[in-house]
């Protein structure tokens, strides 16, 4: 029986904070419905961040509402601070996450504290979730794990900390993430080396950008290594404001078909996804998308390497 | 120590030979200087095929020529049958690759021959080199070996019988092209293996093409099961008259950056080859380029990583 993989649609939230344009908000939820009905099951839909600085995600609360009505989608939103955090709790979200940037001045830059003083907060939110008793699961998402476009390098033993401290400080599990498209292969296999010795099976998913055209060749060192969990952007929009030149996430439809025909199994339909782009196009006129098999289609042998794996 | 990978350019010859402007000779012979001066020592420069059928390489021999002065280059050119070697030993070519499509419908489509007759062929080719003393490396160019558009699934099988064939016909090397970008990181792995149990070390290169975003992946694995000889092509350009969207070659600057980043030493400048690309730009101003490090830019962290893997 082939390995089940999860992929995370991370568009909604990192996609459009990234970009200029405001996606309407009915298009946001024909968006998570034709991608639930492509195979998605874990979106992560929006982040709960104060509406003057991200007027893009202004309408986090309805999109989670309408979310949640989805049988089985796991639903997850993104909190900055002990407030978004707050908000996400009464907007019902199944999981969030908080991101932790390792590289100093990037952490400063984008949320105006150091690591450790993100570390505090995330700790106010793990009690914040506890006094509810509300069994969100709390996600650790370290930011610019493998370099930084403000800083340059970021030392494995700086990564190691932060994990330390978010678990200590009441994670459930923890992510990584190539927020500046720094990652290598070799990287990559260093990295998820050094930090399940210290967070161990918690150590759960990835989330590269392909900045580099690398996002790809670190997946496959990722699944080497045990990792089953990837976030990844429709048509690979996405990036972050204070990285220049970070384009997008790892492009789910290019994912989803390298992981099937590699024999993994991901409950997604690649057609279901090349489908999803038009309401991209649509509601996003200006803006590139990217992807691969959107612009090759699938190779005549795609449904005999399904058939094998299955 | 890291270890060396050798790149060879091949975008003057799959490059040029699968767009329908013809590159003026004065600009190939610039791109074959830029790119010796940016450090590539191994070049396949141009085909040996009648001019009727592809006059973007009518100016085979003088290019040859132009290229044999460059001190330690190594010149390969494609021979696609007993003529083209004659002419290509005439040029003096270093070493030449003659193709078999393992694919009997894509050799059929090709060359009018069935792929064990194209290893005849080959076999007379060997004669004719060996008659001559001539010295030149004779290279088996498998092709379709991940898969084809006209026939689909490629048996591995089919493969070794090919690689078995070319061997005991004379060739010096094996290299395994993904002409038509079917291949997945896992097909690439078995591939590798099974060719391997049948050529030993004499299986040496790969031949990617990026048409569905797994190039560099694909390469990873290809390192990881000791290949240390790569295709690739300036910009990305490239692609197969018969296989219809089966765009450019692995971009030649994008894996030189990944390599040197990885830690293995290429002795190629990526500068030096993004300055390359104005020499397309402008000789071939309606052909789309790819490639992310030219849209990207080198992250601030590359230079240190040349450090450590030296």
């Amino acid at each position: 029986m082939a390995d089940h993989v999860h992929i995370q649609e991370v568009g909604l939230r990192d996609g459009l904070q990234s970009i200029a344009a405001v996606m309407p908000t009915a298009a946001k939820k024909r968006w998570i419905k034709a991608a639930y009905d492509a195979g998605l099951r874990y979106i992560e839909v929006t982040s709960f961040v104060p509406p003057r600085l991200l007027p893009q995600l202004a309408d986090a609360a309805e999109i989670v509402d309408y979310a949640l009505q989805l049988e089985g989608l796991t639903v997850t939103a993104l909190v900055p601070n002990l407030k978004g955090a707050e908000n996400a709790l009464k907007a019902g979200v199944h999981r969030m996450v908080a991101p932790i940037s390792v590289s100093t001045q990037h952490s400063l830059a984008n949320v105006r504290r150091a690591p450790m003083d993100m570390v505090q907060e995330f700790g106010r939110i793990r009690e914040c979730i506890d006094a509810q008793n509300a069994g969100t699961t709390l996600i650790a998402g370290l930011s610019t794990v493998f370099g930084c476009t403000l800083q340059g390098e970021v030392p494995i033993d700086d990564v190691c900390n932060v994990v330390r401290g978010s678990l200590a400080a009441g994670a459930d599990t923890v992510a990584l993430a190539d927020t500046t498209g720094h990652a290598t292969p070799t990287q990559v296999q260093e990295m998820i080396g050094a930090v399940r010795s210290v967070a161990g099976e918690r150590l759960r998913s990835m989330h590269f950008h392909d900045t580099r055209g690398m996002g790809l060749a670190n997946t496959v060192i990722a699944l080497q290594n045990g990792i089953r969990e990837f976030d990844a952007s429709l048509a690979g929009i996405g990036g972050c404001p204070h990285a220049p030149g970070a384009t997008g996430n790892v492009v789910t439809e290019d994912l989803v078909f390298m992981l099937e025909s590699m024999g993994y199994r991901t409950g997604i339909s690649v057609e279901g996804l090349l489908a999803c782009r038009s309401i991209l196009t649509e509601a996003l006129p200006q803006e590139p998308l990217y992807g691969f098999i959107h612009r090759a289609g699938l190779p005549n042998t795609y449904s005999t390497h399904q058939r094998v794996s299955q």
